[in-house]
């Protein structure tokens, strides 16, 4: 965990952005596997980790803004659990440690909200994800409406990362870099994906954490969320690996590298691989405070679209080929999102809210309409950087069959690339003053020759 | 999965088991992680998977006892879950592969309940254990109290393996001997347990399966389910590991191991083992059908309350001590449990019903309270052979604060053992016709001469 100060200096800010009402944090608990003493590993609800920094199952923290006072609800361990176990350190002593000098027993806390409620105050809750969550509301409070008001504040300070945030996110890169090159080092023919994908999630474990989102990694790049991981690589294969390690503390990584089995690029996956790496790169130097991330998004897509053009896969005018969104056949997601303690950073506070703001309307065009994010960018945003390019036969299929964006698409040509896969390419960006850097000491290996080294080197 | 017969065999066994109302089987969904879309692992319920076999999140499956119908309801998915998931097979398909021709989307399940309980017919379900499944049921039926004939049916199918069955689980368990051997080979001065225990999940997670439980693996093997990672290895240590793989079907391995880091035991650590060692064998050797498990838990007390008077540490007459509860102030838990699909084979359906049946009481005795499994053996249970020896700080400073059996403890002598640690061996033993065997081709390596040749040869 981070210092006493951080955690203190947290919670000041959010009793200053709320001034009435009683927030109320529900940590998270084990969720069973496949029987109630059976549980998955733990991971606590993010925003309860900013507030209250305790990562144990069966916790809730209490900001009661009226009357400026934090409190913490857990129960102590009896001589049962010592057995079981070990020796616990006491709710007391875990409150202390974040500044925190009133706690209750964890069933306290029923009567504690009943009698808020009977006096008229307000209760206010973040959006519950998880179904326990759920019961526990439905018992607490009767309902599970959450509050808009809670919500834009915590999104206002989660936002906008802290040094400690910015130091530790630097810090678990290198994690997110061991896990993506043992992927390099470990592709070859005859090697199924499932190894490969053990090796790096035995990294995370390793390290004491997790993955920060099921494992894609797949010769069928052009499977956005490919969570099969059955086939066995050969050389002509090009594998989409797409990975993050989420820390002891609850903060993500998140990288996407595509290469070729064989360690050396065909002609076609050359070229195609150069526009993505030409959208990552232009978006990384462009991107700045002060700029729309939708700009950014509209950036890559024309980079790749004009590389099409190129390739004579698309045709006709890049700006008009963009507005008409012909280019989301082939990137159909968004540039990014935000990313911290989620690897899509408070999706569970409503995406759009986070993306977007009071500021912007988020798009219903086919491709744009997945832009996750696309805020005017400040210093201290940390956002993905991920541009691609797929070719999806389903989708190819329908547009074609549809005459969907006819003008802008050569599907004669197109067809040549029917079985080529995905790519993608996806580094972390965070926003400073004056533009922005990638997060981590090392940049995952990203360009040809050093990929083309690492993977055919072995 | 298994072929279509093994299902349509199980279903049937239950249709002659259960001679009215309906069954309803919910499949698991996905858990969110830390928001709603971004999910764990998936794993399916068992019991939805034993009778039903599709492993994938969203299904329910229906046995109509009263028309001896089976129908499976879920969702075939759309265009644009393609460009995310990849091409799907359909519901009918699946639900074929089980031999099952009636498929439904899942939204009518609710329809098909509610018309059935107006007509009055009964509604069996197993008790749910993820929070989840409790709002379905709220939502389908009004309230969630298990059906115990469903239950015990379910139980006395599951309990005996079948062949299939069997043969799976002595093919997973090379995955828990690679698992073991590999903590063997990594465990040396200067390596965090986080290290290995990363190791151990990254080979469960290459076979594409997880791992049965959390991992427990401590230097400290006195705290029986440590979840804490965090310690160095020393030389002087001595390495407690019990973990087991979670195959792609749902089935289970469990083992426990323990050896010195140095890969040599000190005359104390040999003392203490080979007395586990010798009730391992033992009850190995003793167990078949027709014999209580609950005896062979006494005779393994037995052997240990003797070996520990051999020592000193304890004092006394070996009957009298453990029929007073003696012995568990050093093995305070049960000798085995049920296993199969579930590490605690149905320990969601009750742990006392699975264990004990409707022919034995279970003990409120400290120590033998914790037997899970005390039934009469038969041809086809699996059952893990797991005895014990622990030297607990909190639990010794209790016992002779309190003069607990201070007749049969040598406390004096115990004083020299306070840092010892613990000792566990388990292996899971399939009750043959004629007596038993350990499940799988090769036997972890449990002999002195043998580990210390593997964790010292290094």
């Amino acid at each position: 965990m981070f210092e006493k100060r951080v955690y203190i200096n947290r919670r000041q800010k959010l009793h200053q952005k709320m001034d009435s009402g009683i927030g109320l944090f529900l940590g998270n608990t084990y969720v069973p596997y496949n029987y109630p003493a059976n549980p998955f590993k733990f991971r606590q609800d993010s925003s309860f980790s900013y507030f209250f920094g305790i990562n144990l199952s069966g916790y809730a923290g209490i900001m009661d803004f009226e009357e400026g006072k934090d409190v913490i609800f857990g129960n102590d361990i009896e001589i049962e659990d010592i057995i079981w176990m070990g020796p616990q350190p006491s709710v007391r002593e875990l409150a202390s440690n974040v500044g925190i000098h009133n706690t209750k027993p964890f069933d306290q806390l029923a009567d504690y909200i009943k009698t808020a409620i009977n006096k008229g105050i307000k209760i206010h809750f973040l959006p519950p994800y998880r179904a326990k969550t759920k019961l526990q509301l439905q018992g607490l409070i009767g309902d599970y409406i959450p509050s808009e008001k809670l919500i834009k504040s915590v999104i206002d300070l989660r936002l906008i990362k802290e040094k400690v945030e910015i130091d530790h996110l630097d810090q678990i890169m290198s994690i997110g870099y061991e896990m993506h090159v043992t992927a390099m080092l470990m592709a070859k023919e005859g090697v199924y994906e499932r190894e490969i994908v053990g090796a790096m999630e035995g990294i995370a474990a390793s390290y004491d954490g997790g993955v920060s989102f099921p494992i894609i990694l797949s010769k069928h790049g052009e499977i956005l969320h490919n969570e099969n991981h059955e086939n066995l690589l050969k050389n002509g294969d090009l594998l989409l690996v797409d990975a993050g390690f989420d820390s002891p503390l609850g903060y993500a990584t998140d990288h996407t590298r595509t290469f070729p089995v064989s360690g050396k690029y065909s002609e076609m996956q050359r070229n195609i691989y150069e526009i993505v790496l030409a959208a990552n790169d232009a978006i990384h130097k462009a991107s700045k405070p002060g700029i729309q991330y939708k700009e950014m998004h509209f950036l890559a897509c024309k980079i790749i679209a004009d590389g099409l053009i190129n390739l004579g896969i698309m045709k006709g005018n890049v700006e008009e080929a963009v507005a008409m969104g012909a280019h989301a056949l082939f990137m159909p997601h968004g540039l990014g999102h935000a990313m911290g303690m989620d690897v899509h950073d408070m999706e569970g506070l409503g995406e759009t809210l986070v993306g977007y703001g009071d500021e912007l309307e988020r798009s219903s065009q086919f491709g744009t309409a997945y832009l996750r994010f696309a805020r005017t960018l400040e210093e201290g945003h940390v956002v993905t950087n991920e541009p691609g390019i797929y070719f999806i036969p389903a989708l190819i299929d329908k547009w074609k069959s549809e005459k969907i964006n006819n003008d802008f698409i050569n599907f004669t040509e197109l067809e040549k690339y029917i079985e080529f896969g995905g790519v993608r390419l996806e580094d972390d960006l965070l926003i400073t003053e004056e533009g922005s850097r990638n997060l981590g000491e090392n940049r995952i290996p990203i360009y040809i020759d050093e990929l083309e080294k690492i993977v055919g080197g072995k």
